[in-house]
């Protein structure tokens, strides 16, 4: 049976797998990634292969990337922290990859990758359409139809991450006012329990704040950590009723860090996007936390590699 | 040549056209709607297409209705504020009229038809992925991508109208607090523009109160009508960017009665929308104002019936 590979770069780790036609993870490989020069990151692409597929046959690689993929013309877009992958820019690294590899090879957005790596093994199965979000320092996003990624005209399709919630908000590197990332990244958990401290008790005082300490906090009853992660799921909320709304989906998935706090953060979650859409769609789209966790990156890129040769990548 | 016929229903009239495959309206029809009897309203309908085919090969007829039409079900949805269409929800509307007529029949909402209306003769003709407004009322959309309805699991998808802006702001009809249409549907503006006129004195003081002259009087100047326009034009702009940053489109289409107050309205739309989206997403959209007026409606019911019979309505 043939293999697919997957890597995941990101801005310090590249992370690789073989992956069976079933999705069974068959090798792994996880290393410090070339930083600085473009030609070495290259090479560590093509290394990287050469380890995971052994003696398999591989039919495909799919390559998810920190930044914006326009299939129109091939090319990364945005300005990953990460100054090899930067400079590729103006090259086509799907052909790059390919050449070096001796076969076909596929990039895409990681959020897009894990999004599809949902829909095939993990939260997003059985369902027609999805919407994925993964939370973390920065808020990814995928729009999955009919099992295929809609990237849009350029690639910025499923930029979910980056919907303006509040025109006075904080302003995001993304260039808007009030993005959901703005509230519901990590940066603005953290910003929002800091004020918070600055005038009012709480178990937090003293701990490193991220969300998963803020989340423990607020189990515990802490008012100001309850606080915090209200507003976060109020303001997903508002993201996916508007979601729901745009594009009645049968299902959304929640990924990222902080799927790791269960249904404590889940049911909060839909409980404030109940009220944000039209109830018949509300109660057509079912919520559930990713449940691949950390191999969402690597599996979804597997799986990008597995539709891109199949033709069926993309809506 | 066969000819298709549109029917747009509406809590007041019933409008219909025979539209040749050029998409050429060869006759049209414009009367008052049954309101109350739902077996009269169906020979309505029957009638209506008996006069508009004339002695030409009729080959299927579409119908714009004001509800949520659910494909998996193929029935209606919503409540219209038209007692006879409401009694047939439980009804299979196309196959019923199928029969009477003696030809396909395809059902679906009306602000996705006046969509598929533009993307095919109007301002959204050369574009592969348009999400389109209709501004009145109530506020209306439809997605298309590659020249298909995205209509969602249950018909809802396209109801960028009831998307939550302001957590804080009105409540609508729809159950959405703060949703795009209680800012910018006509009641939206009447509201503002009357709370304001409490307090400041505006040529619009004794004025009938409605979009139109509301615009006429920003036109010349009037701060009042002015800030209504800008409260108006950077909802719009929230609600649009967030568009922009979820599927990317190729093209953004306005239409509804507003659409009349041309590059005026445009120009402002266009103006904040930019800075609430990636501004490559942005740059990659253009914007347009609807440009087939009061035929959106047949036209888009007549080319849903064309895209029905060739299986290429749905995405």
């Amino acid at each position: 049976m043939a293999g697919f590979i997957g890597l995941d770069v990101g801005g310090t780790y590249l992370k690789g797998a073989r992956i069976a036609d079933s999705g069974e993870i068959e090798a792994r490989l996880h290393e410090p990634i070339v930083r600085e020069h473009p030609e070495d990151l290259l090479a560590q692409f093509e290394q990287a292969v050469t380890t995971l597929r052994g003696a398999v046959p591989l039919r495909a690689v799919g390559i998810g990337l920190p930044g914006i993929v326009d299939h129109a013309r091939e090319r990364l877009r945005g300005a990953p922290n990460l100054p090899a992958l930067a400079a590729l820019q103006e090259r086509d690294l799907g052909a790059e990859v390919a050449k070096r590899v001796g076969r076909p090879a596929f990039i895409e957005n990681d959020a897009n990758a894990a999004g599809m790596a949902e829909a095939w093994r993990g939260a997003g199965q059985g369902a027609e359409s999805i919407v994925f979000l993964t939370l973390g320092t920065g808020v990814g996003g995928a729009v999955i139809l009919r099992e295929r990624l809609w990237t849009g005209r350029s690639g910025y399709a499923g930029e979910m991450g980056h919907v303006q919630l509040d025109p006075e908000g904080d302003l995001c590197g993304c260039g808007v006012r009030g993005c959901l990332e703005t509230v519901v990244g990590n940066g603005g958990w953290v910003r929002r329990a800091e004020r918070k401290l600055q005038s009012r008790a709480s178990i937090l005082a003293g701990q490193a704040l991220e969300p998963a300490s803020i989340v423990a906090a607020a189990r515990e009853g802490d008012p100001v950590a309850i606080e915090v992660v209200d507003e976060t799921t109020r303001a997903l909320g508002q993201a996916l009723g508007g979601l729901i709304n745009i594009l009645n989906p049968e299902r959304a998935v929640i990924g990222g860090g902080v799927a790791a706090a269960g249904p404590f953060l889940l049911d909060r979650i839909v409980r404030d996007t109940k009220g944000r859409c039209w109830p018949q769609a509300f109660g057509d789209c079912s919520f559930r936390l990713a449940a691949l966790g950390g191999d969402a990156g690597v599996v979804g890129a597997a799986r990008v590699a597995m539709a891109g040769v199949e033709g069926r990548l993309r809506a």
